[in-house]
């Protein structure tokens, strides 16, 4: 993934780079990845083509960037330091996990989360490089982040020791995106609860 | 859905058709579904415009009846009977489900399904209309035979009476289709076992 340079006049290139990413994620919400073009993100961001071209490569690297920086101040708003990634471990995990949850499904739920996600999920989804991108700067590090919570948990004693922590993170993010991808059920605070319950009871240690 | 009106050349309509539903699935495969339109889809069939535009209303439809013919074929080749949307239930969950979850890792991991399923996907994502008719005419019937399936379990007192048949069929679903979307990891029978053994262990009945 690229970096702006950092410039002197950083608060003016902040300023602009913001304004880009906005653009960025409004355009490819309205119109679509494919319909989504630098010389429009500048136009709207109010600023010239080369600006953005001196900061990333290509439409895909300005977008996936805008991306990250949206998933980031989501993740702030939801409680999260910034450049945090940890779960939360209050040495509760089905609270944690249930926190975790419902703040996804708050995200979801949010037209200014919803749509990019739905337009960068689509686009990754048939573009393997794309796709590739998405999940090794996004996905992969949440992933991991459940995985580890749930090893964590799994030293403790509180899931059993044959766990498999990647396939036990499949089964608590896997239900939620498919039912926020596919639309086939309501996103509420009560079915995260009732996910982490069911994912959590085929966890718990055996005699 | 449209269905194709009764011909009285039938033989050479269901030719037509299957032409036209070959010519839509490549193109939408190769080129997207922005991309695809009904005069390249009549141009591949070698029919005329008119002949697609008798039977569908539009480009969604054609594609939407050429992926539920195609999804038919795949579940004919892994065993079912024509029209068959029940899963299997030889008294044994476990066993049922491996065979079904197996079943689907092949399908996507067969680029004729994969291509135009990652188009469609991709389009019902960000197409709210599209999206809707697909998960009602595909993913909806599939969620349900699973459901009933373990609802047959849960009466024979194989799955905890507690049992929210419609979360179980998500947390074996949901995971599967993750992985495949987001290409997070290897799509394997190993995998499918494992899936179903860890959300079968959550469902099983406690004392």
């Amino acid at each position: 993934m690229s970096e702006p340079k950092a410039p002197d006049a950083s608060r003016r290139s902040e300023r602009s780079r913001r304004a880009i990413f906005d653009a960025a994620l409004a355009l490819v919400s309205e119109a679509g990845y494919a319909k989504t073009t630098v010389e429009g993100i500048a136009a709207r961001a109010g600023v010239g083509k080369q600006t953005i071209y001196r900061w990333w490569p290509s439409k895909a690297a300005v977008l996936l960037d805008a991306f990250l920086d949206l998933a980031a101040r989501a993740a702030e708003e939801a409680g999260a330091a910034p450049g945090e990634t940890e779960l939360p471990d209050t040495g509760d995990l089905a609270a944690d996990l249930r926190l975790v949850l419902r703040a996804t499904v708050d995200e979801f739920n949010d037209p200014r989360y919803d749509a990019p996600t739905r337009a960068l999920a689509a686009e990754g989804s048939t573009d393997p490089e794309l796709g590739a991108r998405l999940t090794a700067a996004l996905l992969e590090p949440q992933l991991d982040a459940f995985a580890r919570r749930i090893e964590a948990a799994r030293e403790a004693g509180q899931v059993d020791p044959g766990t498999d922590a990647r396939l036990a993170t499949e089964l608590l993010v896997g239900p939620l995106h498919h039912r926020w991808l596919h639309r086939t059920g309501p996103l509420t605070h009560a079915y995260a609860d009732a996910l982490v319950a069911q994912a959590l009871r085929g966890l718990t240690p055996r005699p």
